[in-house]
């Protein structure tokens, strides 16, 4: 988990949107999922937000996972970014197949299309050959081949 | 689609449950999805009410579809024997690629699975080898090794 | 509390409702609420079940409740059935206001008047002249002119 | 309706919150309410933002309705600066009975108080005498012996 609207929450008292916790947890156990995974927060940021040093870290603890398989939550915004450092940390001889994701709408507010991606992301870094990509709107690019539109806010072939 | 807990309403008048439309083109808005599909209401049953004729039904509405990559939701009693019938029908010659997926929840009430095993079966679909295969609790089982386990409401391995 | 839609929950490995505990602790949470309540489960029934006994329980907790302010949730089958037990004991020289209310859709599901209903009820019952009423719909009526409409599930007057 | 969080919505391309339209049909559907009411929205904004035009405009609305009892929908930070301007021009012996609400969390999002509120500011308003009053926390207070607690978004004696 790295935050982005995915984890956002509304602060009732400023008015103003913020991070607390990940909502992860909480969404796998309405997915009921069994998928056997180990959940860890990185960070709680804005994508906008994101640093090189973050970015570092994000690269370092998918080194240090065990797992052969990583889903990263993040922001939308600069998605395809991380996703670019991440290509050029973990080429495909590294046997990580790293599938970022994220939502258009934070988990916590009425319509939120966090879970859907959560279990499509899920569900395709169990099946693809190693190597980095994003999951959005239902599809799944390599990380080199996507793009966020940012007037309709869907990612789409590039 | 095919009915099951996936489409199930609560009928205000009556205290009971019931079947009205789908719900799947309202999950797949919220969902963001931009997957290519062509969606049908086969029947809306509870599939403990299933008959060898929906049965046959759903196989030859998936012989008829051009598509090679088919999502069916149903109820979740009876879809491993559904699945059964397919893998029948629909050898790995066919070509075709099927993932059922249903729900625990009702879509239309405030907890559902629905959304996130509706992320996790379009995305299976889209990379799995041609074969029948059962997608619950974000992991995908071949049609043959899978149960559901009545007691915990959860599919697993058989 | 004595049940009814208000606080049914979908179980989900029979596919059916049942009573489990009420949500009024949470329903209050929600609303903000900062009225001064004693919160007091009776029974959890669906009003269709409520024998004599349970009417009878309920008049004697009423009775004894040091409150002069009582808010009953309770099914809306049977409602206006318990409010006319209640007027017998509880003439306007009693002091007692009470106030029954319920709701058409569990809280527990997606789209429930009972968040509405309760906010209504614990309004009427503060301003109200000792009596007994049944708040439905954005109204309140006095127990002996009100009749729920079976066919739209409407309260009105009688 | 004046807008206020009631009525904010998240803007998912930009990522922040904005107006569009009331949610208030859409409330008084959910609450099943049959309360005969006549829906104007007079603004949509935040009411830090609110002008002393724009409260000149709501007291020419209140003036020129025809009802006796109103609801205004109203951002909770300046709300009871509206309800003192209100006062000032609905003495009591003018007949009306105006009662101002709110909500901390929009309406939109998953947890909001908003319909709690709703179902108790109509309630209020029904039974109380000419004047001008603040129904949050289902409570109601008289509009000169209310004030909002910024630390705890809770609406107290005064």
């Amino acid at each position: 988990m790295t935050g982005g609207t995915f984890d956002k929450e509304y602060n009732e008292l400023s008015g103003t949107l913020f991070f607390k916790d990940t909502h992860l947890p909480e969404m796998l156990r309405l997915g009921r999922s069994r998928v056997d995974v180990s959940v860890r927060t990185l960070m709680m940021v804005d994508s906008l937000d994101m640093t090189d040093a973050d970015r570092a870290l994000i690269v370092a603890q998918c080194r240090q996972a065990p797992e052969s398989q990583v889903v990263i939550t993040h922001g939308t915004d600069t998605m395809v970014e991380t996703a670019r450092t991440l290509a050029a940390a973990f080429p495909a001889a590294s046997g990580k197949t790293i599938v970022l994701t994220g939502a258009m709408v934070p988990y916590a507010f009425g319509s939120s299309d966090g879970l859907f991606n959560l279990g499509s992301a899920l569900s395709f870094v169990q099946c693809l050959a190693p190597g980095v990509y994003v999951a959005m709107n239902g599809r799944c690019f390599e990380w080199s081949r996507v793009r966020k539109n940012k007037e309709t806010g869907v990612f789409e072939s590039a």
